[in-house]
């Protein structure tokens, strides 16, 4: 959080302004890392697999959450202290206070009732609380000089439902066909905390995968994935790692299909640099799975803050499209083949804001001397340090030439400041995977030195073969 | 207008509900085109320049906009009908009405005596207003359980300006300095129309240059361009290509350093294969300006909706930092040589979405036999075709392998149905550089016809030089 904060990675909005919790901007470093961490994404679940994308707008009419059910049943319990009006998550607090977890979906009376039992009181002033109320997470604007009711969407995957038969015509789709966004979604929550982990906007990355239910058993590409292992938890401890052919055969996998986008999913996180030994798909038990899904994965990761969910995988049957063509009265079937069908959806739900944080702690290593962000070169926000060895002799100038050459291609950043060796440090704490170093060689001779960031290794090199030897480096490998 | 619905390149939101005006959703073609405009504005302006990126929370508190002045004034006027209740922007109205142009800043007053002389009735049921209001434009949303009040921003600079020191002091910052930023913002127009030109949930990418006031006179980079010419309209009429160093000489511009950026600005669009001819830098009068500037210039072009503004080019002070000095109580000025100084403000602020809609209209071309869009190729969404003659002898399977070949790196597409002809002819209107077809030659030599979208020229390549060739198809020209 020091680094994030001290070095431009992310930081609280509004904060000349102490603004409200659970808001947060990304700084230059954080918007370059992100931005690279969603062009993996796009470029090895999307493009990879052939996927469309979209971007949906955020505010979106309050039929589509009628429809959803996000407007009756997106709700936490609260409760209000009666003395001092300080508002809690009711299932949060008794669980803090009785040091048992309450399942998310305990009634308004059931923890009414642990309250009383508990002898709960407000943390603030200790005085009574109201009884338990349901709160709920949309966050709702008003449209226009009429007021028309609308709401900021709590997940991007709306747009994706309300715009499917629009994309399956115009793309000239057929099923199976993945439907994906990028963008933001907004949730009211009560009281967030954990800095990037529960916020009130966030960035999502959802895909949608809509395919027909009665075709889903076998799935051509998952012959190429079907000796490959997933790390599993099943009972919610311990963590395996299980071949896609084994967890089919044991029923623990519905269908091929889902199989092969666990694994595209898997193989995605291994590529953004996180610790996969830390990493898991947990099983989630009836108790824990959304109202709409009949089959439910959380990938989750281990963070100093726990075990902290990044996707959710959900099997959300046909559950999107049926609502609302009821809603909408325009019924969301296509053909397939010689079937008119709604299609059943498959959902990978993927917080990015959380991965970001997850991937940053995980990469970040304490040495004896030094602290080393060991992000991968090809997601590194700032690529190459240029640097002139001292501030006299025309090494500045030299510098400022050698950097103007790189940078409409590349990240790169100028310091000047410092002895070189603390230019260094504060490179390998951000994360800059090479640096360059500008000296009277490099004025007689046109060679500059290239240090890397994890071996600490210098080698010459002329300038005629720096932009091979960086575009090798940054190269996405295969 | 046809081209982007049927095509996927954009269509209205929550479509199937019929949501209200004015929030538009970018289909898979929008957003891959729209992704590699914002690509090439960091390149030839963010990298360029050396500029940094920032990326703010959209929900803002309630103090950001007090202190810029949102709160009070940035409204429209509106009347409403006294008997049907419907809405109307006044200004707007009697401009339709009267045929003549009402000024952005014409007083209640003002607008209800030209309601009356020119005896303006509800244009849906004849009957009277009630008199001309202020409407506000901003977007309200409330926060957590204590209803916190916050407000979707309406232009993205504010988050620069809130997280100016911030950024100044983590990023070791010297004047001037530029941070930029591309994303959402927010304003309930009364009525909006004219598709992508005005929404109410709409992209911007601006940046806000922070400068000395007292040393913006000499800036270094301005002697590279000190003869580019600049195609500006100074009387809103003609249009004259005039050079940086005369406008500087004849008091037009008011700074080395602001000619300086609108030379990077005019450069950037011409890579976006905009038609320069029907693109002009108007100046404003001091009746068009927003309250804020001193000087302003719009970059506008020209479209099938008229002379439309994508950039607003404002010279904005130090307004912004000294509000928000005042409110927040924590000054705004930082070091800047010996002297301590509140940073003066150039911002280029662009509208995203327009950019977009003008690209597409001055890229559209009609030949006698097809339509034509004639994208720059690194601008093209998708980028290559890969088809099959026939659907027999293998050449599906062939093809399928070339495909998965290349499209982790490019933006492709597979098309196997109808004739040769007919898929180059689609491939043509959505603008794809180079067709790949793959016959029975392919499957003895491995070579592929590869086809131009402009000259409609075909040769045959070796799929071992493939990769070159679209390499060197898709780079960015320098």
């Amino acid at each position: 959080m020091r680094l994030a904060l001290e070095k431009g990675f992310f930081f609280p909005s509004s904060e000349i302004y102490s603004g409200p919790a659970g808001f947060w901007e990304y700084g230059p470093l954080g918007v370059g890392f992100r931005n690279k961490f969603v062009e993996v994404w796009r470029r090895e679940l999307l493009r990879k697999d052939g996927m469309l994308e979209i971007d949906g707008s955020q505010i979106m009419t309050k039929d589509v959450f009628r429809a959803s059910g996000h407007l009756d049943s997106f709700t936490d319990p609260i409760v209000k202290c009666k003395k001092c009006g300080s508002i809690f998550r009711a299932d949060r607090l008794v669980s803090e206070k009785t040091g048992t977890l309450v399942t998310e979906g305990s009634s308004e009376k059931e923890l009414d009732d642990l309250i009383e039992k508990h002898l709960i009181r407000c943390s603030k002033c200790g005085a009574d609380f109201g009884g338990t109320k349901k709160f709920n997470l949309m966050m709702s604007v008003e449209i226009g000089g009429d007021k028309e009711e609308a709401y900021l969407r709590s997940e991007t995957c709306q747009s994706i439902f309300v715009d499917f038969l629009r994309i399956f015509k115009v793309m000239r789709c057929k099923l199976p066909v993945a439907i994906a966004q990028f963008g933001k979604s907004f949730r009211n929550e009560i009281s967030p905390r954990q800095s990037m982990i529960r916020l009130r906007e966030f960035y999502q990355c959802e895909i949608e995968i809509f395919f027909n239910p009665n075709q889903s058993d076998v799935f051509q590409k998952y012959d190429g994935i079907s000796k490959n292992r997933l790390r599993v938890c099943l009972d919610g401890k311990k963590s395996q790692n299980m071949s896609c052919s084994e967890l089919l055969k044991k029923g623990i996998l519905p269908s091929q299909m889902i199989a092969y986008y666990l694994v595209l999913l898997q193989s995605f996180y291994e590529k953004t640099g996180l610790d996969m030994t830390r990493a898991r798909f947990r099983l989630l038990s009836d108790a824990e799975r959304a109202f709409y899904s009949s089959f439910a994965f959380d990938f989750e990761v281990e963070t100093s803050m726990g075990w902290t969910e990044l996707v959710a995988c959900n099997y959300r049957t046909d559950y999107d499209l049926v609502r609302h063509g009821q809603t909408s009265g325009r019924e969301h079937s296509v053909m397939d083949g010689e079937a008119q069908v709604v299609p059943h959806i498959f959902e990978l739900s993927m917080g990015v804001d959380r991965s970001i944080w997850a991937i940053l702690e995980h990469s970040l290593t304490k040495h004896e001397e030094r602290d080393v962000l060991e992000l991968k070169p090809y997601l590194a926000p700032i690529q190459i340090g240029v640097f002139p060895l001292v501030n006299r002799d025309g090494m500045e100038e030299k510098a400022a030439e050698v950097l103007s050459k790189i940078r409409k291609d590349f990240n790169a950043f100028y310091d000047r400041s410092g002895s070189i060796g603390r230019r260094y440090r504060r490179a390998d704490e951000i994360g800059v995977p090479k640096c360059l170093t500008i000296d009277t060689e490099t004025l007689a001779n046109d060679t500059v030195t290239i240090r890397d960031r994890d071996s600490m290794k210098q080698s010459r090199v002329h300038l005629d073969e720096l932009r091979g030897i960086l575009n090798t480096t940054f190269l996405f490998p295969d």
